[in-house]
């Protein structure tokens, strides 16, 4: 069992919790909690730590028991996990994970792609409710630009609730070049835009399609949102200007997902 | 110009920020920046403190000196608004407004109900979002179990971007009771929930109704979902069990614009 808190393992895991660039570095990240334990892809998991507390609890869960002894797993003390945890009150159990890599052609699989593509969004509790309703509404991938918020945060993984194992994505500094590789595939582009004349719900979603969705506070850059196929807009009653973010996203991806399944 | 961090009045402001019970027993709550204070209602409006800095910004915006005049302000320094302020990169204006009273008959104003009921939501960002999202929608209320958190939360008050100033809302620590009487008002209620059968895209929402939320870990608790007329369902794809609240909620809402406005 590890007690020390100056254990230079330790000291690690609380540099990737606290740094992208440590992460980047090293290509891993860090998830915590039983759930994103289970539901880790097996060969994504480098190192499991947990407490003796948490290893009690579980004993009578054999999937958990089983997966333990399958990836391998250190034990640390209750003050040990507190200082690399990124949580107030932690479950106890904390993976060190390497980085998937995707290609376009990932995001791109399947008979009908339905992306996301967000240009330097900054809220991580946007990005990872971007990425837990896009499974639900079936996206095929996400794109994003470099000045989006890290995907690996910590704060972004846990609101994904696992989507971030199942869903691919990629960072680009040229989005630009993307979204004409996209368009190239056949891929129609949408933005959610001021000058759009199509309310959303009566667009055509149901072949291949991409929404792209701005900044928080800025929405899309001039550059971009240029660039995009199609403006569409969603309607908005009283004195509202605008949505947020993940809200927006996620209409378009459930009107995408009525379209294409339901009607 | 208040110099002093000790004055009592700035005392009192500050303890608004922090405490929901100060702010009750006052009937009072607090909103900060310039499109806050310039959409609040000129008679919720009962102190405004701006920084001599802010004052000079807006020398050119006639709206915002007009108002100035209309309902009154003082100056404070920087270092007083910074502890009045409850935001890191205070924009400079706050607002005391007393709190807003409704009645069960201000929700159901107007010729098509459309409301949302939250059961104990703990998150003041999906608070605050469904209430922006919920006026765009074109919601006539939002009805919250006591258990909810503090709408006059300040972090609630700034993600609802100027709608808790325009959507009727109120709290009960009776939900069944309110339940019975939208129900018997002709109000149809609806419960996102496992059991339901029915996806909400084919679930028709063209008269009165009005969508049961639950809390963000648990869901509705059985006594309040056994009280809702009808159980609808939002299809996920892939390993997603449920939503983000604000994003449920929004699905539900727009549906139901989509429905009423362009089918």
């Amino acid at each position: 069992m590890i007690t020390g808190v100056t254990n230079p393992r330790m000291k690690q895991v609380a540099a990737w919790q606290q740094k992208a660039r440590e992460r980047r570095r090293d290509k891993v990240f860090l998830a915590e909690g039983v759930k994103m334990f289970l539901e880790a892809p097996p060969d994504w998991i480098m190192e499991v730590y947990l407490t003796e507390a948490l290893f009690e609890k579980q004993k009578a869960n054999q999937a958990f028991k089983d997966r333990l002894k399958a990836v391998g797993y250190e034990l640390v003390s209750e003050e040990v996990f507190s200082r690399i945890s990124d949580t107030q009150t932690p479950q106890g159990i904390l993976c060190v994970l390497r980085q998937p890599e995707y290609e376009l052609s990932d995001l791109l699989k399947g008979e009908n792609p339905l992306l996301i593509v967000l240009e330097n969004l900054q809220d991580p509790g946007n990005l990872g409710t971007i990425l837990r309703t896009g499974e639900g509404a079936g996206i095929s991938g996400l794109i994003m630009s470099t000045g989006t918020v890290d995907i690996f945060n910590p704060k972004v993984i846990r609101s994904t609730m696992g989507s971030v194992y199942r869903v691919p994505f990629l960072y680009t500094s040229d989005l630009q070049e993307i979204l004409h590789k996209l368009q190239n595939a056949g891929v129609r582009t949408f933005a959610a835009h001021l000058k759009g004349k199509q309310y959303f719900q009566e667009t055509g979603f149901r072949g291949p399609c991409a929404f792209l969705i701005g900044n928080e506070g800025n929405g899309l850059t001039d550059e971009i949102s240029q660039c995009a196929g199609e403006y569409i807009k969603i309607p908005m009653e009283g004195k509202v200007e605008s949505l947020n973010a993940s809200v927006a996203a996620s209409l378009l991806m459930y009107e995408a997902y009525r379209q294409r399944h339901l009607s």
